[in-house]
């Protein structure tokens, strides 16, 4: 157990805590009752105000360059900054959070309560990109329309993608508003008009660009771990009957894009970094990635360790005091390419990337019950409706239902992490 | 013939100007040599610099708010502020460069010759989505895969569309870099790495967004029009190997993302009011449109007029001073939904969209060869190739190949106007 891993931080409440120890450290995007918003890092159930810290003059060199560049309301300028920029920040943070810190009654000035604060998006994204790279995710669909041959032949080549929509990305806590659309009543040839009879969640790891690259310029994969800045939780609320009607021949539209929904905390690439692991050996038969996609170190630590859970929050388990259902426990080693196979296939054509561009993983499940990230999987395509604690039942979500995503990062000789939560509850109709 | 059709300008070389007469007044955002980007007005061979005649107090009320929302480099906040400043701005434009203008000599000024300055996007696009409702494109497409039922069954009741990448729109001159990638070559189970050999274009019709619209408020069919600013060109370049590789489930991605080139001139709604027409009566057996696409008065003049070519410039006619080949003659009547139909549906899941935001209507064909919109039609796939008119042949695009996408509005009575156009050059691989 190393020096960092033990530290412990004169916020109290923040040693010990589920999410937001002194080594985690995430940044995002707050306002304090009625102020405009800005930077701050989680600490326990606190934020601390950067730009608070910076007029008390405790910041220099590129810490201080660092928040001067989270000015604005939104990171994109921070994250285009670099690795550099944002270590030197999470050093001196960890300093000046720490126990031993010279400057506890200053910064004490700086806490605000993280329930008086409303959170914002991190980031103003220009493009918003949906991966599917949970293999078992693609298995479980897939063996709903081809039982003996789920993964298509692309699959373990091509890090799959669809462009998502940039404009309904909205932080932990939105409501969502059940879309309407087409739908195709089963046995009937001509569509519906109407709400949403299918809404479903994804759960997703979001991940957050740091620098870009120029247009026709790949980013190599070597270098691809160095366009990442962060990670978030992400749901990729689905509408199951408007996507089966819409989505030939071009894939998913307005049944992925009335709302997706995100952890507000950017969870830094330093902080997960104790929670890296080497990528799972593929399996014997299957192919190794192609040589733009394969590099050893990658192999070695592009993994990461995150477990990730969804529960469900009904109205009536809200009316009666009832816990919450978990849904889904999983873990992202399920990708079956790692963060960085996905930065360079997504630049490998020459597009580009910016800083502030999210990816989503696709959704994050595993292959047994009990590990599925959908409802879709769960209910098997709305089948086999699942039985709550409360003896509610569901095939898919109901207004008031409210689905709550989180993670947890633990691992023997570090403190363990998490991401904050990921919320959303449906509201009907319009 | 009324008077505002008749009416010609000081800018002499402006009358009878194959796109930019007094009548179309497109606006686009400009550098003159060395000088910072700002908003401009195409007239004839020249631009005039809006930002130069507000200084000369020539504007007034709603003309003066909607210049000063062009500031910034971007239209952005000028689409944000709807119609009635669009109008405004351009009813007083066409006094001031009417040839009973009494400011010739200080608006003189304020020209640029088109040649000697650099055009921008106007806008920064938020979101930008592809359509696919040039239904003779679908059916061209579907015919190579499925020749007795071109068309899927939810054609014909769902403008289809996709989301596209917004970071790589670029405006007409950009060169285009070959895309690489994973294909499947012919025969193999295993896909291969390198440059795209079958690069091709697509012609398609640009929409800008005006007003948006906020999360979980659809736009009513009978509003749609009002949200639309204006349209361009644009050149959706496609990399059939990648694409066909890639594609299943999700859809396009590395195959469009690489780049797509729009025209960088707005050609507003108001100067395409004379072009409008009734929409084609659906044939015999199709389905009506479902009533939140139903509006009477945009079935009876949503549809536009608008004839669309595609040239064909190789490096050897270049070299050779032969003129460019004529690869497309086609129209934009044959989109089987209108404009507003595809906004209505945008917006009816609840989606946002955004001023600045762009639609791709998809590729506009004809029925018949030589109206075909992509290399992939005329050549079926590649398997017929076109001979040129300098005695090449062509399947895909070549290194050093430039397409030009045209567009010209005529009617009785009316000015013609054009689009100016919209060029892109290949250049070689990385």
């Amino acid at each position: 157990m190393n020096q960092t891993a033990m530290a412990r931080s004169w916020v109290e409440h923040a040693n010990g805590h589920r999410d937001f120890p002194l080594q985690n450290l995430p940044l995002g995007i707050f306002s304090p009752a009625g102020q405009t918003p800005r930077c701050g890092v989680a600490i326990g159930d606190a934020i601390l105000d950067l730009e608070a810290v910076l007029a008390l003059g405790l910041l220099e060199g590129e810490a201080k360059v660092a928040v001067e560049a989270t000015r604005g309301g939104a990171l994109n300028a921070f994250f285009a900054l670099g690795r550099g920029p944002r270590v030197a920040l999470r050093e001196r943070l960890q300093a000046l959070l720490g126990e031993h810190s010279a400057h506890q009654q200053a910064l004490t000035s700086a806490l605000h309560a993280v329930h008086a604060c409303q959170m914002h998006l991190p980031a103003k994204v220009g493009d918003y990109t949906d991966f599917y790279v949970g293999i078992e995710h693609a298995r479980n669909v897939g063996k709903l329309f081809r039982p003996d041959n789920p993964l298509l032949p692309n699959y373990k080549h091509v890090p799959i993608a669809y462009h998502g929509r940039a404009s309904t990305l909205r932080p932990s806590g939105t409501p969502v508003r059940r879309p309407k659309g087409q739908t195709l009543p089963a046995g009937h040839s001509e569509p519906a008009f109407g709400p949403c009879a299918r809404l479903d969640y994804e759960l997703e790891l979001g991940i957050w660009i740091g620098q870009g690259n120029e247009m026709g310029q790949a980013i190599a994969i070597g270098d691809a771990a160095e366009h990442v800045a962060g990670y978030c939780l992400l749901n990729d609320w689905s509408a199951r009957d408007i996507q089966a009607w819409e989505y030939q021949p071009l894939g998913p539209f307005l049944s992925k894009s009335f709302i997706t929904t995100l952890s507000p905390w950017v969870v830094t690439a330093e902080a997960l970094a104790p929670f890296r692991s080497a990528q799972a050996p593929r399996p014997e038969g299957d192919p190794q990635p192609l040589p733009y996609l394969y590099d050893e170190r990658d192999q070695a630590q592009g993994a990461l360790d995150i477990e990730l859970e969804v529960l469900l929050l009904t109205e009536r388990m809200r009316d009666e005091g009832l816990p919450a259902h978990r849904l889904t426990l999983s873990n992202s080693r399920s990708m079956y390419f790692t963060v960085a196979q996905m930065v360079t296939h997504h630049s490998v054509n020459g597009c580009q990337l910016q800083p502030g561009d999210l990816f989503g993983s696709g959704t994050l499940s595993g292959a047994e019950p009990g590990s599925f990230g959908s409802l879709l999987e769960i209910t098997e395509g709305g089948k086999q409706p699942v039985q709550l604690a409360s003896g509610e039942v569901r095939t898919f979500l109901e207004d008031g239902d409210e689905i709550i995503l989180r993670a947890r990062c633990s691992r023997e000789g570090a403190a363990s992490i998490g991401f904050g939560e990921c919320r959303g509850r449906i509201v009907a109709a319009n």
